[in-house]
């Protein structure tokens, strides 16, 4: 995220950092080395060097150095901890370091850290039963990836061949990833320098009735405004002319826009008349995070492909995958699927997929998710909401929340500009990050993404620091 | 690869498995269970029902299930031991299971697993250290990925952002991953069923004296010829509209065809004529395979961007990645990069390179890489070219050699055709497999491809297999 630069400023360093936290001899106390320099000092002088960030000005950082974390928590290189609220990019669904997870990821790595994907191997069958038995329908086979951004880049290689056809249809407001495809397909800035215009990806208003495209009152009349406009870009694009339609099923880090009842099975039903593709992004929805394994089957819909990613395994090996219903899979059944990866079902991180599915299972994560949002984030956030001024706009599900910040109630006028950031959204992330939390925010948004196993009490001291930021928030609201 | 299907069959599958090789109280001897299903078969059976395999018709595959290995050796379902000939996809440089790198993992996994791309973590930190010190020149910033895909989609962005350009030169007879801007880069037959046209991207000639695209008859002649061509392609597709020339070091997949002394310097200086970014894809390449760290810096030459995957770690971790010059670092110093990953600089993969990279270097693999190449493949596959009328040519360097096998010397028809495979390729890899190898093979070519600290014993048991198996390419020559 572009903004996220903004909490990467460390707000308390203090160098020389305490030994307390060094691991290297060179740091040891009491070391004849003159010039000592803490683990956590050496790690960032390193990554000053030689680290290249994601989506940054690399010489205006500063960022955090990060020595420890579990469940919920990390410490910074002064060994202060932090409420992690961002569940780091909203994929430790599981929260940090889940023994469980790290015991199943220790004893894979002494058996087998990697095979050829042309091999069969025990880790990645069960990862592929396990997650099969969660997708809707008949989603049945599963190609794995490295991440999201390949598993949409192969998702739409799929619905491309299958169709014949070439063009695919995504929603502004949206993140699909980073690669060629991935980045043409998303409907959000980080689009723009890499846009190739001929890439065959066009994008479409999705539902969103606090900022209606279609100037609707209520989710009845924004869900069939939606459709119609969907229906409409169908038409006069030319169907025949359509491979797929590609959306999250809670768009993510655009803003969590839940869908009004009937906007997906209504998306379902145009793709069907059409011979069209549908695929569900749930990259950043899946395994948890919406209060269900996957936030499409709670919809009630069943895609021809789901992509996912973040969740599967927590991240903690990287991972992602297409899920494959039966009439894709058979397609490619005699013909050659033209596409792979030499990670492909990499055996470590199956593992780490298959004791974080096990885990979430036994530890009903997915179920405490859905508590979560039910009784902890969906209440006090609207209440939160009641008592400023600044927050537009509450929505979300599960442990995925998104509190919309406006400097206007009345004109919904954005707290930042879209694609961009601005001195009362800097204030607020910096107080937070002062208050010993790591917030998810992006333009004029904090979304609320914690750990889907977070303890009430975390739950509730992070949306009290929240409800204090607003504080701030709200000396910018005019009038 | 699409061929390696081939290498898929079984030749000995006896159900059921021996109990030896379960771990699940489902097949432990003695159980009562009346039907027992081992490890094995139950991975086979999940596989087949679940896993959809890379670059394959789903339905025809008959894959091996591997279940153990070590060094240059992995086990099948039936216990039955190979000789890993392949390095799976070319990436355990180091072998399988090297016991630091896995205790590197495990305890990285005990410490942190994951963590955003935006903070500092010691692992990513010490890999990039490692990474940009042996990397030529001043290719000192790291980004990192999830594998070569998207090392080399990143690249490419970062070439079209600073030069202001779109179009992007690669050669015929290469390979540079699956996402859509790596696959329209690829000169292989993997790119055609995805391949856009539009994408900006275009082929050209690269050296090859054996099929010389420019009818020369020495090496000399062929490196001139070429950098005539490439200047001539440069010149007529506007050297202002060519944003970088992208090569594999040394093609790997495609053949191993070791560029002529000069020819990589020659294409660096037609870069710097033109204002063009050169781009070397060291994914096959890097860390040790050509008995260098890096191919390219063994030429002489500095590209402005290279990327890696691989080798990096052996694969144990996902991981890829940009090393970057100082030019394209300084000039996203200020401006942001429009690009990035959740799993960029993982602290699990970058830790699996950190210990991947000191094994190395205290083993002394790059240069056992070295020494296998000068002492045992080049000498031994010379001799054995000259006993096969078969061989058309042996050529590689360190621990990455091609036998091009022809059906007629004189024509040098190609074994199997461009693109696809034959009945003498077929009988040849399932002879190997049956003597209990897995074998590297694509179109016409057996890869000699081995972990760059194979044994000097298991090494000369390789190449006597090849030596048998060339038998039986013999007969299929002609005349």
């Amino acid at each position: 995220m572009k903004d996220q630069a903004l909490t990467e400023k460390p707000l308390d360093v203090r160098p020389p950092f305490p030994d307390s936290l060094a691991r290297t001899p060179m740091s040891i106390a009491g070391s004849q080395q003159v010039a000592t320099e803490s683990v956590a000092q050496r790690a960032y002088r390193l990554d000053r060097e030689h680290v290249f960030h994601s989506w940054s000005a690399q010489d205006t950082l500063d960022p955090m150095v990060i020595t420890q974390a579990e469940g919920s928590s990390v410490w910074d290189g002064d060994g202060r901890k932090y409420l992690d609220f961002s569940s780091q990019l909203v994929n430790t669904n599981i929260g940090h370091q889940h023994p469980r997870v790290i015991a199943a990821i220790q004893e894979q790595a002494a058996r087998l850290c990697t095979i050829a994907p042309q091999y069969v191997n025990e880790a990645r069958s069960e990862a592929a039963r396990l997650i099969a038995e969660r997708t809707p329908g008949d989603l049945n086979r599963v190609f794995f990836t490295n991440g999201g951004a390949d598993a949409n880049e192969h998702a739409v290689r799929m619905a491309r061949l299958v169709t014949g056809r070439y063009k695919v249809l995504t929603t502004y407001r949206s993140y699909h990833g980073g690669t060629a495809t991935a980045v043409n397909m998303t409907g959000d800035p980080r689009r723009w320098p890499s846009d190739l215009g001929t890439s065959g990806t066009l994008h479409f208003w999705g539902p969103f009735l606090y900022r209606s495209a279609f100037h609707a009152q209520s989710q009845e009349e924004e869900c069939a405004r939606a459709l119609e406009h969907l229906e409409q870009v169908l038409t006069f694009e030319g169907p025949d002319t359509i491979a797929a339609v590609v959306l999250e099923s809670i768009p993510g880090t655009a803003g969590v826009m839940v869908p009004p009842p009937g906007y997906m099975r209504g998306v379902r039903e145009l793709c069907d008349r059409f011979g069209i593709m549908m695929i569900a992004d749930e990259v950043m929805t899946g395994f948890g995070r919406t209060g269900a394994w996957f936030a499409i089957g709670e919809a009630g819909v069943v895609p021809d492909l789901l992509t996912f990613a973040k969740g599967v395994n927590s991240g903690y090996v990287p991972l992602g995958g297409v899920a494959i219903n039966r009439e894709i899979a058979s397609y490619f059944g005699k013909r050659p699927y033209p596409g792979g990866l030499t990670y492909s079902g990499h055996p470590l991180a199956t593992a780490a997929a298959v004791a974080t599915i096990n885990v979430m299972e036994d530890e009903g994560i997915v179920e405490n998710a859905r508590r979560l949002g039910e009784e902890i984030f969906g209440p006090r956030l609207r209440a939160i909401a009641e008592r400023h001024p600044s927050v537009g706009e509450v929505r979300g599900t599960g442990a995925m929340w998104a509190l919309e910040l406006v400097r206007d109630p009345a004109t919904r006028e954005p707290l930042a500009p879209y694609g961009g950031t601005s001195p009362a959204m800097a204030e607020l992330t910096v107080f937070l990050k002062a208050e010993g939390m790591l917030p998810f925010t992006n333009f004029n948004r904090i979304h609320v993404v914690p750990p889907c196993n977070i303890s009430d009490t975390d739950a509730a001291e992070g949306l009290r620091l929240i409800d204090t930021a607003l504080d701030i928030a709200d000396r910018y609201v005019s009038a």
